[in-house]
């Protein structure tokens, strides 16, 4: 059973802002959902002093360590031999480590193995290897001390597989209890006003906890227990959920919903429905979403990314007088695009978004921000205008985001 | 003048998974680039005890700490109360700043501003207020015992804008010496081969450094120096530049080039090109990459996320008898998909990727991570294949990294 939890990534590239530290947040997730509470993440560069003094405070405070990087075969790879001093444990050489890296090269970069990747294969003395066979770097998992120390190689997919199905399944074998989390989705309530309404239960909730926060277009509530059995947790969630969806009646729209678009994706093809987009001002990110979801072709056929009304009026045949009537950023076009998007790829629905992202408005006065969704279906189109608050980025993630929850709600009211 | 800073960022989102600490991403790229070294970012969760204790390691070890998040208007928004505690200094009531937060509440929400608001307007006495323009949390930045404090709110567009705008400049006049980093770009190596190449000049570089870097499709060198002014910075680095163009030649392909995309959106406009892209196994990532990249309209036109053969032939026009014959995943299908998309746009250049980004390869016997990249232009399309390693994520972010890399080096193939 682990109580405390602190993540410690290496590697200089992170604190020069090279990369974002995707590889914690993405163990957080999973140790959340078996149970185990995440309370630091640290961060320290290719540095053996700082490594070895960042160790020793985070051996004092968690009792379960998770050091991702600096486990590859160059001299500034050094997160096994610093950790290890600091707990007193010698390495030593896995001849089946070895074996698996040189097959890795054989077969996978079809070439001999380079003598430094034999560092490799050197890992604490009594650990339990995390066989990575998706790269060269293996992962370990030993205790010392009553501390658990586990180490995985910080490129994002052998992280991302070795937590997978190497980590959580030691863990979970080691944990009493268990940690079961819902989500509520609420949509048409700002998160003061959820906090408003549900202050006094928000406020002296332990367990079952109840905390909101707003992602997109919507705000989520997560309501989580902590217990010995997933039915223990049930009952103590149950209580709290009938409570909560009083307060909120319709607002609140779904439960464990995933992404708007694994929603989106998993109800399109539950109903056999296809849909499309058609995009301007979020230039495609509508389409890389759905498309960044497993199994995305049952539901998504295409879509047209309209970055000018060139493009608009030749293949999603918006007509020109339209354009220049109402300009590319209005109701019209908006309606024009989806209709012509559900047209030209045979899709059931289709979205559109025509808006201003930024940093420009455009030469009609319409302000940044002024965004514009279509939902074209067989019985007509629907359009929502938008005034939205944020950068470029911001604008356009929100843009997407009102669209997958106008798609939601709209799929919500057809059965099944 | 500043020697050590860490980035300590404030909230239990963080810590559950739920967003990535892209906060500290940004800000440590913009430290960097006023040569201020982060050795250290830290994320603890929105409790005073546990952010006490952060805050009291913190200040044993830098200089500079930078607190993101925690700075709004609710019960668990604690940083200013906890870490003002640590450094015993008072906070104070500032009578500019709420008239700030209310005018923010009438002009961009429209209605009045709620009293919780009012604890925004208490900043630590003496500090220097980081006005906020765009969101209702101001930052602040003050000193104590030898120790700089800045503290800057978690809100992404909101922490992005006071760095810019407020932090950086107060550090800048702060600084006795500047750091300067140059990026070579390398297409057509991997690391390990770079290192093997550059490794005598890596090892015992210190100012100027060299540090290699992979990155999408191209290893990146990072040289970087540390001097008074500039031109004294351009002149150390000058040497050690020349020195890794001669070993490494053409494979340097370019210098600051920034990402690919605000590259080729750049080389585009210089040149008064435009492009266009067919995406079938990126589903509209090259697409949305390009247009994240503000100006992007001078450039991209537009493009077709065709992700069934339907999409395929109906509007890109690819004939029924080339996906029959070869099927989706091939040559002669990401040909004709790229003169389709620079056909029906009216584009200079177009750009397709086809290919199996898993989980599932396809019924012809192609492996998970064969992509073909084709790039059409007046001369004639020219189509790339690729077996690319890694989870469907990664290898939808390589595809699209090889197409821009294709494209810009074509582009410095043409004048200018």
């Amino acid at each position: 059973m682990f109580h405390h939890a602190e993540i410690i990534a290496v590697g200089s590239e992170l604190l020069l802002g090279n990369v974002a530290n995707t590889d914690a947040q993405y163990v957080s997730q999973k140790l959340a959902a078996v149970g185990v509470d995440v309370l630091y993440h640290t961060v320290v560069g290719d540095n053996p002093e700082r490594l070895r003094q960042v160790t020793d405070i985070a051996r004092q405070r968690c009792d379960l360590l998770i050091f991702i990087g600096g486990l590859g075969p160059t001299y500034d790879d050094l997160t096994k031999d610093t950790v290890c001093a600091a707990f007193g444990v010698a390495t030593e050489f896995h001849e089946d480590v070895m074996e698996e890296i040189s097959g890795y090269f054989k077969n996978v970069f079809r070439r001999e193995m380079p003598d430094c990747n034999r560092r490799q294969a050197y890992l604490p003395k009594g650990c339990t290897v995390l066989h990575n066979p998706v790269g060269t770097a293996p992962g370990c998992v030993f205790t010392a001390d009553g501390v658990t120390v586990a180490m995985l190689p910080g490129v994002p997919h052998e992280c991302r597989y070795l937590t997978d199905h190497a980590l959580l399944p030691y863990l979970q074998a080691r944990q009493e209890s268990m940690i079961l989390s819902h989500t509520l989705h609420v949509f048409g309530l700002t998160e003061p006003k959820v906090q408003e309404e549900l202050g006094d239960l928000m406020n002296g909730a332990v367990n079952p906890s109840l905390a909101p926060y707003a992602k997109g277009a919507e705000v989520q509530l997560r309501l989580t227990a902590k217990a010995a059995t997933e039915a223990d947790c049930e009952r103590l969630l149950a209580p709290l959920m009938q409570a909560v969806r009083q307060r909120l009646g319709a607002h609140v729209y779904g439960v464990d919903m995933g992404s708007p678009e694994q929603h989106a994706v998993q109800a399109l093809t539950r109903r056999g429905l296809t849909v499309s987009a058609a995009e301007s001002c979020t230039g495609g990110l509508i389409a890389k979403r759905l498309t960044d979801v497993p199994g995305a072709s049952a539901a998504f056929l295409g879509g047209v990314v309209s970055y000018t009304n060139g493009v608009k009026h030749g293949v999603l045949g918006v007509p020109e007088a339209l354009l220049q009537q109402y300009g590319a950023v209005s109701e019209p076009v908006a309606k024009a695009m989806a209709e012509g998007a559900r047209r030209i790829t045979g899709s059931n629905l289709a979205l559109s978004v025509t808006g201003l992202a930024g940093p420009d408005g455009d030469d009609r006065g319409n302000p940044v921000g002024t965004v514009y969704i279509g939902l074209a279906k067989a019985g007509g189109t629907q359009v929502t205008q938008l005034f939205l608050k944020g950068d470029r980025k911001s604008i356009r993630q929100q843009a997407a985001d009102y669209a997958f929850a106008l798609l939601n709600k709209y799929l919500q009211k057809i059965n099944p």
